[in-house]
């Protein structure tokens, strides 16, 4: 099986540095790269001295089938987790070194949501980083490009015993185990995520569901580098 | 002078019942309305049943020249005024006793920030009300329209002592006044807010304010009904 | 018709540099003004330097019919937009050039409530300052006196079609459209807010609710200057 | 040595069952009773029903010689242990079986404080908490006075070694232990707080304070009962 | 390699239904279950009824090297995924159907942390809820012992390119890889969770990761038994 | 009447300065001091400088009869006061002049409660406290033991009308008068906090409960001296 039909518009907002519009079948995510010129207090000792890269991550109410109640309050630990995934993967693939004294901000606003909002959100929001890298070496604010390879994100999970990739969301919510797999270009894993949801899962499923993300996460990484056209600059 | 080039996009998401996308110059405001089967606790006792309307406004961070801070720990002061001003705006046009038991959720999120927000919003959220409603009759869910008839708003300033109307950003942070103006269709207001930004007017230049605000209301009005082609249903 | 019955007790309390209690028919508010010696961030690089003022407004819990539950939990969003009314009011008037390194904090406490607070607070809150720049001119903290001119406000309203001035609570939950006005000595607005409550109002209505208000701010400012005996020091 | 001067002002507002101004030297407490006909989940299932008592304890922000900051984002814990001593007193003098199905709310706002700011509290509002009942009983609420006896409250401490009652501001910061007494009329305790200040106290210091408390209670006591001038209705 | 020296106490304290001190090298970890006959919301409409099972997880400040600062503005995200982690591992061994109208708290909180302090907990908390469990039905709460095996979970990593499992904080703070695995006695997953610090990781690595945590956690298990002597009941 | 058996477990865990597990009766409190080198802002500016101690109790859910919900949301009025008057009253004890720079953290955490969890805390955390310091000195950190003599605790109260010393949790309960007592080696008080609960007491019953209380504090200062076998260090 193959993943969900993809598509990815760049540059879809005026003000910040990097901006795409992603889908992944009806799921649609606005993913947002600004920069700041500061950096956190444990990263400004850092010796030679290093940038930061923080990634947040939210819905509109209007996203989901029934009205999200906006994290007002304060945000839930979904969102909590999910940035943090978010802004993990992106740091693995990112030089920090080469971005002194500034900060990447990473936001991706879910718009509309049918599953795998947060792998969508990773392959996107890596689109729009290279676009605003691509920006910040025009304008001579770096040098040299800090992206090391490109980073995507898929779903797989097991759906009345068969393993099924990049899940929307009538079938995650069938699923019995749910798995998010982020691997880099080079086929190298920075996060596996596997969650059984009241019936465990064996050893045997696991590396079929390995195989299935690994493939998927390949579509999606040709797909990156086609709708930046010249591979990483 | 007239009101910036304005476009509405109608259904713009599967989940709402209805959703808008409006752009007025360079603003774009996501406008989504959602229903729930419920009232507040004080409306609940009304005789004879009424509904009820809220409207919750945001901006995503990317929507501004600097990143814009979510408002995770609390809602700011300037959100809070401007929800309220949305939802009394829409519930002076509705007839609550016609959509009895239920509450209609008018959400404004706006994606790109270049003055307006606040009148786009009550603009476009106008208009997937009205879409929601002809859902919620064709459904069978409530069998009159509650729309009793079309509101819209702009803002107009002095710049350099000149009445403006639709200031985009740059204008408006120059304008010593600001005024917002929400009108109906049949020409009564709902809504004034003038505030002088360290320069108070006079009387003179309130009434040229008027007339330019109700101005571009009629325009916006006109293309409200042009875009759901036949009036109210 | 006339404004209620106006009183003005001037160092009501030891402690502040300036504290009004004023009176307008059964209203009560306690107007203090405070000084610290520091400026909020964002006032810090202005050049030439200038000092800042912000507005605090609260209730006690037995100024209402019903007790008035404390704002603990958070500032309700009543208090917030009125604070800021009162502080964008102060600010238009005074020359915070005149008061460099200094904050002026304008606290206006509700005892008892009848209608008007929001503009009481203005009206009194203007003399507490008027008392504090004295006192801190004869202390030699400042040299001039920053108060350019009066400021006052009051509410306006149509009830059963009629328009009243200076709105006390009975009246004010029958009006159809409640207006508060602040306007200067020198006959320039500052603030006009007019809102709807379910019926809007027509463009003969709202010109007769101004001509009201600046009569009735007219007989405040008169009020304001008699009870300093002279005008300004 | 005496208690400082004291007045009691009775029915200072009109909205409250109760209300009363007390003025200790120069600290000014602003005491208001409300009734609400409810009371808390753990009071519904006693048999017979009870009511209930709760105190609120807060500073107006010109109270203080430096602004007092409000208490907005959370009631700091000098505030919660002053409300629950001021609950407690007054709950020991009350008859809640009288009050079935009604909650008293006690609130105690200083408006200038010099010390003793928690005992002025107590002694002022058991008097509005007389007055209320005197009016619940007219009114019919209630066919019993619910107060069982008066209680009043002063301060003692040692300054320079030597015990002093009824301290004011400046005294108490000298103090190096300081105490609060909260006594019945038949001459009980409810409360006794002693704290010592870096310097410990030994039991004959105890003594002679407690003694001093005792005498300066009694006259409040006196006062209380000549101020509503017939004793207890 | 082995698994750190694991020692087990039970009915370590006399309050709850369950209590137990599990030691894991140098981490402790008081796991505490008590039960309250009340169920969510979200339970309370299951046909045939069911139960639910929640999980709490916290740090002492003296748990840490440097002082743990309290959770008390609010619960850190860290927290948050733990004890979802914890609840939803003894969620998937415990049959609800057989606890209906009844929650089972879960606490888990560190005395010590020394690395694995997550891994400890769910080791530690499924024996107090065997115990809270055989407890429930000497008491005749239950009839039928919900427990349906044993789950147990450890760490492994990589460090300087070697897996090590059950890694103590030392080592954990050098591991390129952090995995954490929980499973049951059947050898099912419940959970995996693998994250790369910076360098990302290969299929090799990730298949060597995982048969050292499945001995880890079979060790734990046989250790688990052995604790409560006969097998489960 | 005596204290009930109290136990005293030093260098109870491993990271912390000073840690002490105190058991009085069924009461078990695990009390941590730990170091950080840096003042509040209100020391900093003391000449000769001072260092400072402040303290922080809480409690385990498992530590109660029924569970005792985790003060996430925000601290307790409880807790507020027991940390307020455990840190009051080691501030009395030691020599801040003599850790200069230096904020002492003293932890109280209640793992089993059953009365006296205040008294205890502060009897055990002043061992905990001897120990950190004696490990200061040993280090080379401070030259002088800080700790100027040894403090303690007890509570004493009124059940059915006869005075009791050291209450469990059922006869705490049953007290119509609860007093806690914080009393030094050499005699002086710290602290006396005595409540009636609705019965007040009379002056006979205060004078008998303090001879009661300091021959139970005498006790415990003789239990503590003996738990660290020479006198302070």
């Amino acid at each position: 099986m193959n993943i969900r039909n993809t598509k990815i518009i760049r540059n879809y907002l005026i003000h910040p540095a990097g901006s795409v519009l992603i889908e992944t079948g009806r799921t649609k995510v606005i993913c947002t790269v600004t920069i700041e010129n500061n950096v956190p207090p444990f990263q400004k000792e850092k010796v030679p001295p290093e940038g930061w890269l923080t990634a947040e991550y939210s819905m509109l109410p209007g996203a989901t089938d029934k009205r999200f109640k906006r994290e007002r309050g304060k945000t839930n630990s979904r969102s909590t987790e999910i940035q943090r995934l978010i802004g993990r993967s992106l740091r693995t693939v990112v030089d920090l070194k080469k971005i002194p004294g500034i900060t990447i901000f990473a936001d991706c606003d879910v718009i509309q949501a049918d599953g795998g909002t947060r792998t969508a959100s990773v392959t996107g929001i890596c689109v729009a980083l290279h676009d605003a890298f691509k920006k910040m070496i025009s304008k001579g604010t770096i040098t040299e490009n800090p992206l090391l390879e490109w980073v995507a994100a898929t779903s797989v999970g097991i759906v009345d015993g068969k393993v099924i990739v990049d899940l929307d969301y009538e079938k995650d919510s069938q699923a019995e185990v749910d798995m998010n797999v982020v691997m880099t270009e080079s086929g190298k894993f920075i996060e596996i995520q596997g969650t059984a949801e009241l019936i465990p899962f064996d050893d045997e499923q696991l590396q079929e569901m390995l195989q299935e993300a690994k493939r998927g996460i390949r579509q999606l990484i040709d797909f990156q580098k086609k709708s930046v056209k010249n591979h990483l600059l």
